[in-house]
């Protein structure tokens, strides 16, 4: 089986909606990454920092999705990484209400040995000093490199996050941040910029409405399932980043048209994630459930029109 | 050769962009819908209204096309419907600077006899009673009824609107309007309410993030194409609904699946539309680029993953 290997933040989050609210419950872009990813026939390891106030359940959640935690750091005495934020009614933008770094603020990552030699990395939204230094520990090239990252970072930390985009092959960022971190309007012009930075691959996320994948001059779309109700937003784009890389490590195939399909399952896995609050739906999610919703991206994107030559 | 009957404004407009601003040239949704809807074999008319002001050359371009225009009433001493409008940076939203209705005021539409068989009826944006006396001239049932409205209507005719609404078929809408008819904030949720007003068919318009096309459970998507430049989007969503329109009018197929190639050629047109300010890039639009920018479209969206079983 092939290595993923998943860096990223395993956390409280507390969340709020128009729909209701919940306490501390388990979080972290990492967590979500992993249980997307854990869809796929492969061994993924997630890197990443809790305090001893981690519940041992959520551990053994994680194990139970057969993910490697031995690169898991629990510092005794230390908090876990805490977020909470409160969704405005469209569901598309939300206020930070408190963050709380805890452990997270001295992190320094410890790759497992096994997983030094993985085929795809999955670098999740975290310091762009903490993605660099698990590149740094690798001791074989990965088949691929994939980047998340958000706007935060591009305030705060922009050189090193320069750094790290050149080391990758994909960067997955959402539109607003395209056009942040490329000075572009447009996400075709903005893409060609990321481009230039470094990765192959800019992977533009849109939420609601879908994704788009440019390898230079070509581009390709998936939508986001229409859905009735968007519960929680909460870790979608995690999800889907855990979706593509857990796809192109399970397939061993990097060509574009493939990537196409990393990007459809992303998007499709993304789609269950937001039914429920936090992590809920996903911990139970079936292979059946993923398989009919295939059907349905099928149906929701597929034409048949005679092109005249 | 099928028959397409549009009503909708034949008009002034002066608009403004980021990128700069036009005299009067010609607008309106009727045009925008003949310009788009003569990419396809039939024979098409125009119901409408102008004043003396309208100059011989627009009459002759419309004549051109190949747009039937004897039920484009020139009204002598009257002016032609004129609408002026700034867009802000991101082309999304637009503030109206100017309208002067003019002719439209009293206009009584007539449907030339020899399209009172019409195939199929294009009913662009226009006042609600104006769209139902079109379609109580029709002499025969046609095949298909499309309408196209706005928020302007459901605001200041919403009784005379929904009347309408019951005797078509298919309703084209942008999302936000969807939202205000159904008062739904799901998309699927306002196409299932809007079902039950009449149409059959619900296309939903999202500008740059494409069109949704739902008939009871089934849903299709098509993308907007990803520009590096969006000029004017001026008529976008008119020649959208002009190339849904002509699609369906040649190919005399309203089964569901035909009508996703309809949306296709809606959303192919239209990415031609923006390009230019106005009409431009419609008046000198070449078969072989619709043809090339189709490949695209099928480029962007067409995957091929293997679904179990």
């Amino acid at each position: 089986m092939n290595k993923l290997l998943i860096v990223g933040t395993v956390a409280f989050d507390a969340i709020e909606t128009p729909f209701g609210k919940t306490d501390k419950i388990l979080g972290g872009a990492g967590t979500y990454i992993g249980l997307s990813a854990s869809h796929f026939n492969l061994k993924s390891a997630i890197v990443s920092v809790v305090g001893d106030d981690f519940p041992q359940e959520y551990l053994d959640l994680l194990k139970a999705k057969n993910i490697d935690i031995s690169g898991l750091e629990v510092v005794q005495g230390g908090k876990t990484f805490f977020w909470s934020g409160r969704y405005h009614n469209d569901l598309n933008s939300r206020d930070t209400l408190d963050t709380q770094l805890n452990v997270l603020a001295d992190f320094q990552p410890k790759v497992p040995a096994d997983f030094k030699n993985a085929d795809v990395v999955m670098l999740g939204n975290l310091h762009p000093l903490v993605q660099s230094s698990v590149l740094d520990q690798m001791e074989t090239q990965p088949k691929l490199v994939v980047l998340d990252t958000m706007n935060f970072w591009m305030d705060c930390a922009l050189p090193e996050l320069l750094d790290v985009i050149k080391r990758v092959d994909v960067i997955t960022i959402n539109d607003e941040e395209a056009r942040q971190l490329s000075g572009e309007y447009s996400l075709v012009k903005a893409a060609a910029k990321i481009h230039e930075m470094g990765p192959k691959y800019v992977v533009i996320k849109k939420g609601e409405h879908g994704a788009l994948l440019f390898n230079s001059d070509k581009v390709f779309f998936a939508p986001a399932l229409p859905l009735e109700e968007v519960f929680d937003p909460t870790g979608a784009g995690d999800t889907f980043a855990g979706g593509f890389a857990g796809f192109i490590t399970q397939s061993e195939n990097i060509s574009f048209d493939n990537m196409k399909n990393a990007i459809i399952y992303g998007s499709n896995l993304a789609s269950f994630c937001v039914e429920k609050f936090g992590t809920e739906r996903m911990e139970k999610l079936q292979k059946e459930e993923v398989s009919a919703r295939l059907r349905q991206f099928k149906a929701l994107t597929q034409f048949d029109i005679a092109l005249e030559n």
